[in-house]
């Protein structure tokens, strides 16, 4: 599979804009029916928040940056849920600190839900009246990649919290999601020279892609697939968990602190490697691309191997010629502006520049990612530490 | 308003055991009728446990130390429910640590409700089976007065959860508490001299209050009446929280790091107090009893007032003279073993004795604490800094 | 060997006061001969001060306390000193906080010798000019008997200090403490009945000893010697540490959280148990009596024996009949004000009142206390979890 | 002042090298020459290290490195040491956790330049038998620029400890300080294209600084010289501490929970503001270059000013035309590896890979480097959150 790279704006027309925000706003709902009430509230590490916040705080997102300013007369919904349902936006006020959104029962789902059918009647209104201007459009396609974004982190989230109660429950919807074969894997050899990175294309993209730029690359090889979780269990059994010199030093601190063994949801049980999916646990999968694992986990894998990890440009120049698309795949670069970058005014100019320090790009896509939201351009990044996406590993020298 | 100080249990036959069980669990039933299934979950401190935990952890109680090793071919409901619904009883296996419990979004409340049901009906045909022996009768005792002391602890968490949530629900049930009325407060002598407390009932007690025994007082006063919060009020007035001279060293420690200002659920709004009750967000009613404060606030006020907490000795022989019952009353006396005090046998052995170390005993009752649930020999304790509960202040000098 | 009970100051001209000033002013440097400077300024844990601190807190008292309001014309050895050697004296003004203590390179130990220099020739001038006033004369007292008190904080800090140093150093210095010769053990019995306890001598005691009352007691029985290392390690080879059953519950959870497995300062070392000694590592001497315990662990040893702790009334009023002075005895009294306890206007007030609350109360003395330090009715007290002193076990029921 | 670039190595015979480690050695001798002996000791932070501690970590290198595994019969001086005096190196044995440093009053500073004096007499020996071959060379290099790594720490972390210190003592050495003059600022500019970076001289490097490759550079310009503590004061007066547009999230969380406002040493003393220099408090120099900023706040007052830090290839395209080496700059690169980059086998390969991740690059020198230990190549890096080095700011758009 490879995702298409890019989704045009241009020439769409209004009919488009409201089937489009209708189709994503539905895809959200959907992935939460299989939920009982008590799984939207919960929230078990402070990386993960609650399903009922999500389908909350990207509503709230609409509300706040379209209706609010531009909707005349538009009346929210509750002037409290700015305070419940901001995430990070220092200025549109006071925020709940993200550590409390687990303790909140109330709004309860029913009103969350009511909130959503509020907000999307409005965009409704406000779309079919005509009131999209050329200013507002790129804050509406934003706030459409924004739910996308926050789909997979329901999916991510939803498998964490179902995946860390003692009874494992099942999410139990059959996923549409497509098996991965794996072929046989080959490494795909580039040479050194000026190649150019970044968007240039005419449809959406974050403002952290933009600036098509020249970058100077030497000669590298890349695999042309990600890491198995067979590949990952010879690293376990080779003893790459007690050895120190796979891993940075901080790294090492972290299996030492954590008592780390496996990727997260592996379970030993009676000698029989486990696997905790969103179909419940099951026997692991040798050939399937390992997940969940964070970046020092991918980079001591890399120097077992006797490799690394692909920088970001290696594999955005790479990515014609890669299986991409089932793993978010952690490269060795950092998080950090393109030339000529630039924020935006205003609390969208919040949404990328001011996380650019501490944190690792990860390229590609995932089977969690909802369909038309990747492309090879596209810049995900988390910190080093953190294993709960669908990320995997793809080697390079 | 005198709670009756003792329920007999002697000459009750079977018929009256059918008739408690069913109203005591009845009740937990009903405190939670007001709630959304969202306020079931939640668990926003350490020392607050969601509702359906207590809901599941009372009906645990009776499964697993009556129907399991006493009712044939009893099946327990779920084996996963012992890890999930115990609570620190270390002989009957791992347990899930006291943070955890906010994390867990299954069992459903609706399972919760099922396995009370058939727990209940189990224990229905138990006690009709005429299967409750002499030796079983005290742990039946336990598991009642246990789930009653539950019955306290679900509507102080219940009290908690929704007055910490911005939206400030109330939890809207019309309680039937009778409505403290002041009368003219007075000390109250007594002279010096050999004394007796602990429970000499025949009725139902903890092991804590066994072994009534003599004790030497010195003459002493102590108030008809606990505290209003029109009396606290003056003390924050004062400046009481600014002065650490009213304070214990490690009290004004806590002053300091919580940056103390006043008893939880006060909110000082445009200038006015308001303070969250269970029917919502109110204006301060001056003329109640001062409530959720903690020893050092207690000590510190009485301190201020030139006087001091009564020992749980003295309040007990005071105990007939004194107004009593709306407000579990902080002592000066730490929680300690009675002369003679030995643990039972197996895990009920561990439901008080293991407790008794830097922990202060609380006397009374409160508006919260079941009918029935309540004598002048009770010795209810908590850590020092806490302040969720209904807990109150007398003075003695 | 039993402790002179009392020092009678009464009668003691200034001559006498001018020795005993300067005899005890001496014992804290000559307690400090052996050390290198750079012993006398770390801090390995908070509750652990640095001798140089000692050096200069008991010095400041005499300052703050006697010279500065006394003394006319007395100027301050360096006005920043309030500031480094103030301890918990909030009237007197801010505190480093106390866990920065061993951040403080300066002033030198030199320094602080020099300071110790020119307010012992202060305070001589000071009594030689015949300015001591019957109100001050309590003072006085206080501050040496305070000096006494750091005098076995020194020596317990400078043990933990040099037992924590991977390179093992000795202390060195020969000292002169007594050895214990342990004889037959007995229980001794008392009878149910009122006895009187508190102080009410006419020399020195504390304000906590004041207020001689009655208590009433049950028939006990009590150890008539403390418990040795032999029988300690009995109780760590029955799995003592390992079995939940013998410990409170608080005490349980550190257990594990330290992973507790001994006293301090031994360590298995091929086998055989080694123990830090002020001269050094030694084979264990299973004769003496076991030190360096907490309360959870004195608590659950005289569990597994099937025994308990005394109350401090108990130690008390055997006191005479008991061999005493080894070992701060644990008792399982908490540590609580006598019948008409009050505190002292001023900075003097704060001496212990404000700790009563949190901390158990010990007996006896240890061979670290001073001579002249001790008695049958002084009460110290420590946290539950604290292991550095010189703390012991003896037994009742 | 530009620093001469490379140092050369090659033709250097044994007594150029004897004459290089004796300057060396001596030289960090000297730097201690000013502190009592109660400076050697202490640990005010985790990333401070005691004095004492570079004395014999950096001696301990020699004898680890060259001595034990090269110089027959070679006796180690005390066996225990390895342990003491390790600092990061796993390959080596069990290392004392780095917060422990500043526990250990022993060794003590005599002893300590024992130990130096026994392994400079035999490195000595060492070199004057010819043993010194040319597989050994390149580590004894590394050992020479290890210990100017930890002169110029040495000296931080005595800036620290002293002032730190509530009486603010100086450091009393006259510094052979060049005071910066500074000259008019300009904007450099530099056109697109493709450039080298990276070490290709003949003398020493580190090994992150190998592997010369080419970079392509957009447009760039760049400041001649650094910001200024009258620059960094307009920030400071304009709100910048208070105005979270300007910083990156983890710096915004980072200043409110520091409560920060000002650079590392400044007092706002009766609204002036102080600075501690190693001279002592003196009154804050608006002309000298502002420094002990971390790379949150270098990055807000560059966004502040509209512009933005340079990345370390501009900086180092840039070098021959900028004033450098008053104060390391923090630049926007991540410390990553460059392309071909090989850890090498052994302890010494732990030396620098490890720590390429989540930390910053500083390009440059500083006040504090020893002469001779920089190059325009020269990699250093930091935590994005320190400030106790001599960290400066350069402009860049």
């Amino acid at each position: 599979m490879k995702p298409n790279s890019t989704i045009l704006t241009e020439e769409i027309g209004v009919n488009n804009f409201l089937k489009r925000y209708s189709d994503i706003r539905n895809h959200s709902v959907k992935i939460c029916e299989p939920l009982e009430i008590e799984d939207y509230v919960v929230q078990p590490i402070v990386d993960v928040s609650p399903p009922k916040w999500h389908l909350g705080h990207t509503t709230w997102f609409f509300e706040t940056f379209i209706l609010q300013p531009n909707f005349p007369d538009y009346k929210v919904f509750d002037s409290q849920y700015n305070f419940v349902f901001n995430s990070y936006y220092e200025t549109v006020g006071a925020r709940v600190i993200r550590t409390d959104r687990g303790n909140l029962s109330r709004p309860s789902v029913a009103d969350v839900y009511k909130y959503r059918e509020y907000v999307d009647e409005k965009m409704k209104n406000f779309l079919e009246n005509g009131l999209l201007t050329k200013e507002i459009e790129p804050l509406l396609e934003l706030g459409l990649n924004h739910e996308q974004q926050h789909q997979e982190l329901l999916l991510t989230d939803i498998k964490y919290i179902l995946g860390h109660n003692p009874l494992f429950p099942a999410y139990r919807k059959q996923l549409d999601i497509e098996k991965k074969v794996y072929r046989s894997k080959e490494m795909l050899s580039f040479s050194e020279g000026v190649y150019e990175i970044g968007f240039n294309g005419t449809g959406f993209c974050f403002d952290n892609e933009l600036g098509r730029h020249k970058v100077y690359l030497n000669d590298f090889e890349i695999s042309s697939e990600v890491v198995t979780n067979n590949e990952y269990l010879e690293f376990i059994e080779a003893g790459g968990y007690q050895d120190f010199r796979y891993w940075h030093a901080e790294g090492w601190d972290w299996v030492k602190q954590k008592e780390a063994k496996s990727p997260l949801y592996w379970h030993l049980i009676d000698g029989k490697w486990m696997n905790y999916t969103l179909d419940g646990l099951k026997e692991l999968d040798l050939n399937s691309a390992v997940c969940h694992i964070n970046f020092y986990e991918a980079s001591a894998f890399a120097s077992w191997k006797g490799m690394r990890l692909p920088t970001e440009a290696e594999w955005e120049v790479a990515s014609n010629q890669l299986e991409w698309g089932n793993r978010w795949e952690w490269t060795n670069s950092a998080y950090l502006p393109y030339p000529g970058f630039t924020k935006e005014a205003g609390a969208v100019g919040e949404y990328n520049g001011k996380f650019m320090v501490n944190q690792m790009v990860l390229r590609g896509a995932s089977e969690a990612t909802p369909n038309g939201h990747s492309r090879n351009t596209y810049r995900n990044f988390f910190q080093t530490d953190l294993k709960w996406q669908y990320t995997g590993i793809r080697l390079a020298r």
